[in-house]
């Protein structure tokens, strides 16, 4: 991918949605192990308030560097938390592509929320916010460089189980 | 549609978006009598509790199979339920394709969230989970073979008065 | 934009999502100054209950008539009202085209849902409902020549510091 045009844009706006979207349902069904593959080798995952990024302070409450972080990530979420069971329901917006950054690397932010259902209960918000996603074209596929999640509630749930 | 190369499969992605989407405000609208015509003539609409079908348990908390049942259905809606006014408002996430399970017949998965909004009252999230969807092309336009909605809360209304 | 073909409708809505999107994040970021610009000039925004807006009684609780209105609102908004500080978020589901309004004027409907998060909080259903929209292109872009947010919930903030 190098410079694009009007028409490349729109194609690559579409594979991009359509990442976020296999993106979304991977964590959704529970299929964590196979999260880290959404990343490029060096790729890099945070999680970030929106109080701290709108200031400019990308002090990150998760952060996860390379994809041998994000794999013992889903190593210590499967081995290593104890936590109730829970499901994830993610649902996002169309994407906004923000350019190029680098040659190749194009940038994109889309809407989300989550909604989370506890054992035996009803489903609720978790969390909302926005995705600013960094993404390459790397062995045929497209895939993150840096997806930073800023989510719009101070609060979150420490434990933190899941990514976002 | 017989076997589809990657151009046809995004056009027929985008095809099947918009049905979701008619699907879903035909519900909103409460023209609920509109609803079977989204089906083929045996079409077949299940919804299914997440942990079921997580365990390969296809068993339903209601099932209608062909038109006629989902004609039924909408007749008892509005003759026979008693219930308090209520709104409901759908949002669909992007489709994935999951390839196409006998000759032009495709599959989709698609998340999904319903929201409630009672007489007087402020708006809730009802039910959220993923549609898994056989469409054919059928009299000249996509149409659900079957339709199973798996939701993920484990309590849902019992009297569910209306399609989800 | 005089009558549409099938490729025409596909490449308009697809036009028209990303505008939808643009709007979103427009809000959602707080740059509510911008908001005015994706009006055209005598541009109408309405906010009216789903109640009445199914009887046929278009009564607003807002109505801005004209970009000069929109800015007086944006104004007020800045600089007279007293409020939490909170943030908004807003999904949209893909648009459904009702047609040809008139020559060049185009007609969507949209559902929404807005979640709003207070300061130290957590994020909440603030507003559930459909756009109806109707737009033109002016100056290069797309714009709105009438965007009504007809919401489900009976109950909204009367200060209603932001538009939804």
């Amino acid at each position: 991918m190098g410079l694009v045009n009007p028409a490349e844009a729109t194609a690559l706006r579409s594979e991009f949605e359509a990442l976020q979207e296999d993106y979304a349902q991977c964590l959704d069904d529970d299929r964590v192990e196979e999260w880290p593959d959404f990343f490029v080798e060096k790729g890099v995952y945070r999680i970030v308030p929106r109080e701290n990024d709108d200031q400019g302070l990308p002090i990150a409450i998760l952060s996860c560097e390379g994809r041998g972080m994000l794999v013992d990530r889903v190593f210590s979420m499967r081995h290593a938390n104890i936590y109730a069971k829970h499901f994830y329901r993610h649902l996002v917006g169309r994407a906004r592509w923000l350019g190029e950054h680098a040659t190749g690397i194009h940038r994109f932010q889309t809407n989300y929320a989550v909604f989370r259902t506890l054992d035996q209960g009803n489903s609720e918000v978790y969390s909302v916010g926005r995705y600013l996603d960094w993404v390459v074209r790397d062995q045929g596929a497209l895939r993150f460089v840096e997806k930073r999640v800023v989510y719009d509630n101070t609060w979150i749930d420490t434990l933190l189980v899941t990514p976002l």
